[in-house]
């Protein structure tokens, strides 16, 4: 690849986390999301994430996932050597994942630049995709943090926003960010997008391993040391971990570098998605005909004035009659019957499930 | 029992047929509703039908039933000597099947008065009920044919109706029948209603066997006579069976013996119930709590803003978020997902999921 003179020493990190609780009972924590294929594509989130970056790193790429998900891990990305797994002993964090593998590729190369992207997004472009990180890392190689802010497809209230500052002189498209906003009320979201100036925050970072480092030295010396510490014995990985700040890279490091004017975003616009409930997969997916989308066998879905979701990995025929909007999913041990309108209240019937006593179904 | 003694020679008959196709998936043409327990109780329709009927008949009670039900049939009703099932070599409507039992109760006791109810009805006063069909028996021994009456409980336009004529001098509630009139519309359902004068027709009928012959052969004399032959020669059952008249007993009887005068009817108000769809099935049952009901095992079904119905009987937890007036039905092969207010409906799914190539579903 023509690329690979340029980008090698560019590797991908992905953190491999959350159990995705509002798509319950499709999702578990013993099966979480990105183990998932939510796209109907044949491909799971994980799959199809390496899919997008290994065009870009090749086998430069470390999964960073829970003790509990290492072997499905593996077993999906068949490819990849078996030490680009990093198992965390338990979770602690997005910071403590990224920067662990920061610390690896440190040691295995001073120079290196990681970009950092979860296993779980949806990105319809996946070239117009590669050709921001790349930016992105040509501006991480100048020693800023870089970002990549999403085109809003909509004043979202779900996701944290990009303010956009100054254009970065020398760089196609990348601006500094003036600043990380939190998630805004919906007037506020409005706003955000009408005025241009905003980006989506989709928790991508692009930056030298040590730079990242450093500037997480500043904030908590500590959890940057512990790392490095880690990187340099993995014997002590098990003795380590379980003492480290528990802590997000965006309040980490991000906010903080933001604030000192260390951070760079690079806008991108190529179709991006985070299936966080059902509403989402609803809109993702293509309609299967008769107003009803289906994940799953649509041969065995039958409906009748009817519109809205099923998931079903079962091989029982569903059959809707008469429901609007409505969700099903239909799973070997848990049905759940909801609306789009109450998608982000799944994780609600989680709780209550696990309180009913049967936490082997969350 | 001190009413052996008056109602010795009193038979009860069974039909046990039709599959409910409107309570699919839980009912199906493999095993129909009588099969099922609908109210929770323990006992399916066909066991609480003969559980009510035993107190007045003992074993003199023969169910008529398809071919392929004959086995669970007699698996359900353990104490009821085999060849009181009577199996019916293919379906010839209800006048042949209740016609076959009374011509074979009349060869077992010319004198003998049989009373006629469906598998698959529910009466919540089991003693009230018996009490009516007593009082219909002493009718029926004058030789007249003889109804129960069901006591309205709304204007519905689901049952055919019972015109009242004048009362019977002898006996403490019976009435002449004025006139059959089949299912009206809501405005005559609710005129009818208001007049005091109308009872729900359930297809309830008493009367001497040979008496019910003979008014049969009156209209339809070759039905008489073939179902008296295979009574007199059991062996001939499958060489006359398929060429007798297929036709209902209202319809070969019932109204014809009404114009002529010939028919009386006992009031009856015992809380009777034909489960004919779910949302029937939905008002029969107790509120299992947070407004849904459940029939299955409710510490299963978990609801949050919901209420309707589920029907369970997989084993699966079943969630319900933000769903109103829903009904799920969950079984091993097929899932329904619905609302009351389409319950009439059902009967249209069944013969989508037959022209999808699934009638083993059906």
């Amino acid at each position: 690849m023509t690329e690979t003179s340029s980008l090698g020493n560019l590797w991908a990190v992905v953190p491999a986390g959350g159990a995705g609780t509002r798509l319950w009972p499709l999702s578990r924590a013993r099966s979480p999301k990105f183990l998932h294929d939510l796209s109907g594509s044949g491909r799971t989130l994980l799959q199809a994430t390496g899919d997008r970056l290994t065009p870009l790193v090749g086998d430069r790429l470390l999964v960073v996932t829970g003790a509990a998900h290492q072997d499905a891990v593996r077993g999906q990305l068949e490819d990849l050597p078996d030490d680009h797994v990093v198992a965390e002993p338990s979770p602690r964090d997005s910071m403590a994942a990224i920067g662990l593998a920061a610390a690896m590729i440190e040691r295995e190369d001073p120079e290196a630049v990681l970009g950092s992207f979860a296993a779980d997004h949806v990105i319809a472009d996946a070239e117009a995709f590669r050709e921001c990180v790349r930016e992105a890392a040509d501006v991480a190689r100048t020693g800023l943090l870089v970002t990549i802010g999403i085109e809003p497809a909509r004043p979202s209230t779900a996701f944290g926003y990009i303010h956009l500052g100054d254009r970065l002189p020398g760089f196609p498209t990348a601006h500094a960010v003036a600043e990380f906003v939190e998630k805004p009320d919906a007037e506020r979201a409005r706003q955000y997008v009408a005025s241009g100036e905003y980006r989506w925050n989709a928790g991508m970072f692009v930056a030298r391993a040590s730079v990242l480092l450093d500037l997480l030295a500043v904030e908590h010396p500590d959890l940057a040391a512990g790392l490095r510490e880690i990187a340099a014995e993995p014997d002590r990985l098990e003795e380590i971990w379980p003492g480290l700040t528990k802590i997000a890279i965006d309040h980490a490091v991000a906010e903080p570098a933001a604030a000192a004017g260390k951070v760079a975003v690079v806008p991108g616009g190529f179709g991006w998605e985070d299936i966080g409930d059902f509403a989402a997969l609803a809109d993702l997916l293509p309609d299967a005909g008769a107003g009803v989308k289906v994940l799953g066998d649509a041969g065995r879905v039958l409906s009748r004035d009817s519109s809205g979701l099923v998931v079903t990995d079962t091989g029982r025929t569903v059959a809707l009659l008469g429901v609007e909007d409505v969700v099903v999913v239909d799973t070997g041990d848990a049905l759940l019957v909801t609306t789009t309108a109450h998608a982000q209240d799944v994780k609600a019937v989680v709780e209550a499930v696990k309180s009913s006593g049967r936490p082997d179904l969350t």
